[in-house]
């Protein structure tokens, strides 16, 4: 098929009554899907259930330095707990502490400490006229949110296929001390799917920011949530490439098992320099006596090593490689060649990104609504829910059983042909070309 | 034996010297005994163990609405932890927010995002020149530790055996609006251990604070810790109370499951009123996608309704009873008759509370100390860690086995004679009665 701005309106409009009509078809089947959220499908939650078993009544319940982990106690995580987690996020344990469930909360705390206490010692945020934060775009809906939430001012910086645009970032970082960190999602980031490529961490590691308190925000969500075997991003570990560039202090790591295990019930975690550790536990030892060490022990005895995770996530990539590669086969059949989108093929994590013509996402996730398949909202990729030129898209297919992502896709694209198509006429119109 | 008061300095010294010898003895024995703080005792933790046999692969993780508990989402926790915590609470379920392992963690949370974004509208209280709290003393550490974090001024307010001295509550509330809370543990409060009566909660209910966004800080910590089945404390219900004032939104109520499961693997809540949860849920959202509802259900299913949790806090009032009986008994024993301290005999909770001479508390942690005895540091349970008086010790008698707790016990009480003396013959000395 032709690219559609090389069509005729006349030739549009016919195709436009023709997919129309399927679109009624779908719209009579009454669907409910739904592609808006990164959760786990209840195959890959099953996946987890032995956790349920690795712990009982006869079990004993203490850490490998004999800490009791039923009661009090403990602020930073149990030995063996950091040393998974070490593991997982390629970093020495002694960088670690542990947390509860939500690496949300872990970055929303980290925030809000820098708001009332500043960062080791720097004034804090609230006492300051303003505050910035770079926001990598398209990016986590819910990072902006936290940043928004605290009133900071949110600067768009566009991602390439290699990371954020360093050249922007190196610029804006050196010149204003209001900008005091960036959100970022390393690899298999969400939502464009790309890694960020050695030199673009490199960059990362030697930015010399005006704001001595001005911290990477660095939220590897997807570390090891890999599709394939063969076919691995790799990512320069980034607390090392900080010390070795004499700026151990610049980053906050971030991570969790919620797509590991259970997402509800997880374990969360940081990691970042010693001097950095000292400045959060002054605030952890007053907020929490710890967190659950049942869960740390649960997590530790259920896969006795990181070898045990790499092997769980062979299992979770079995189950959303197929859907993966259904969205591939799916959009380069239905739009292949028609110049109305690009969208990114990632090596993992759990989205891929669609880019439409400009002005057209809004009303292509609204179409699919009306049709039953709810999409992350147009928009919501962007700091203040704002994309300025309304054209992306995520696509979220790890929830859905792969028949519904496969039904949800060519409805997807067909709500991406029709409102393209709109948009072509209009624009058409409006050039005095009609 | 007589007061000490009464013994000339002769008898004094004869005294010491044969007590002196004592206290040698214990230091020979080489003791590690710990009643610093209010940890359930392995025998407790013991209790419940059931925990780890409730949920196992078979299991349906699905809540009564049939929420997947496994995966992300339901921000305020399931309705059958609701339930449960609503039933411990006594309070409406939909009264209620479920949060992770720690009360505590919630009430910094409410203090943090007070200073950010006020309560209901107010002004962020980062943004005022001062921020009070009241501080009813002795009271717990941990409390004044989160406001003295925030740089909050805390003002002491005296116990008596019915609660804070309530006129000087009204007084200052109702002039001073920049006194924004009142830490509170109603009952078995900790250190005394007393509740307050009907009237001081009542009087509470009805307070008229200068400040809209003054909120009492109600951590109900004991409320079904009893350690007696015929002898219990009853409190009125604050949220019901204050509703009846026409105060419906001036308390936030927190609880959790810590000394009643695990202590580092509880469920912990806040209760209020929904102008208040409407507040709260506005950072919540952001902080969190959820908190840990495998645990949630886990408890629910455990207990299988407030019934099972009450005969549960039976098990745990038989290994907590004897030892509380036994400091009584000690106590009488010791150091009856000689005025040299007094010290509360609660029917429930974890804490009783001593009373030394002026000026002798912390000379008697520290000969505690020195013979192995680990006690909470003298004035924690004041703001800013001072005792005006010196003279507040707690004993914390749950953790040790009883035999521990006796012989701890005794050396405690010797130590409180060794010191009395000490100060009763130094303070003749300085009167010139020497």
């Amino acid at each position: 098929m032709k690219a559609f701005t090389e069509m005729s309106n006349e030739e549009l409009r016919a195709l436009y009554k023709e997919l129309n009509g399927k679109y009624h078809e779908f719209q009579s089947r009454d669907l409910s899907l739904n592609m808006s959220r990164g959760k786990p499908s209840l195959e890959q939650l099953n996946l987890s259930m032995g956790m349920m078993d690795v712990l009982n009544s006869e079990s004993d319940l203490s850490s490998d330095d004999g800490t009791d982990c039923r009661n009090y106690g403990v602020l930073t995580g149990t030995p063996e707990a950091k040393e998974l987690i070490g593991d997982m996020m390629e970093v020495n344990p002694d960088n670690i502490i542990i947390y509860g469930n939500s690496s949300l909360n872990v970055m929303f705390d980290t925030i809000s400490r820098s708001m009332t206490h500043g960062v080791m010692g720097s004034t804090p945020w609230c006492k300051l006229d303003k505050v910035k934060f770079l926001c990598p775009v398209p990016g986590y809906d819910r990072h902006f949110a936290i940043t928004e939430y605290f009133g900071i001012e949110m600067i768009n910086v566009p991602m390439t296929p290699t990371g954020p645009d360093m050249d922007l970032v190196e610029k804006l970082v050196s010149e204003d001390d209001s900008i005091k960190g960036i959100w970022c999602v390393p690899k298999y980031a969400n939502p464009t799917g790309i890694s960020y490529s050695e030199e673009t961490v490199r960059r990362f590691a030697r930015l010399k920011p005006a704001a001595p308190d001005f911290r990477i925000y660095w939220d590897n969500a997807y570390g090891i949530h890999h599709l394939y075997d063969d076919q691995q991003d790799h990512l320069v570990e980034i607390l090392a490439e900080c010390k070795r560039a004499g700026n151990p202090d610049l980053v906050y790591k971030f991570s969790s098992t919620s797509k590991i295990t259970f997402p509800g019930s997880g374990i969360a975690s940081i990691a970042t320099s010693r001097n950095n550790l000292e400045d959060i536990e002054k605030q952890l030892k007053i907020q929490t006596i710890g967190h659950d060490k049942v869960n740390q022990l649960r997590h530790v005895r259920y896969f006795g090593g990181i070898h045990g995770m790499v092997e769980h996530m062979r299992r979770h990539a079995e189950i959303l490689r197929p859907k993966f590669e259904a969205i591939q086969e799916i959009l380069t059949e239905e739009l292949g060649g028609l110049e109305i989108g690009r969208w990114s093929n990632p090596k993992g994590g759990y989205f891929v990104a669609f880019d439409s013509m400009d002005g057209c996402a809004k009303r292509i996730v609204a179409k699919c609504k009306k049709a039953g398949l709810v999409m992350t909202n147009a928009g919501a990729t962007y700091p203040y829910g704002k994309d300025p030129r309304d054209s992306s898209i995520r696509i979220a297919p790890s929830f859905p059983p792969l028949d519904d992502l496969k039904l949800a896709m060519h409805l997807f694209a067909l709500c991406v042909k029709l409102v393209s198509i709109e948009k072509i006429v209009e624009d058409r119109k409006e050039a005095g070309q009609e």
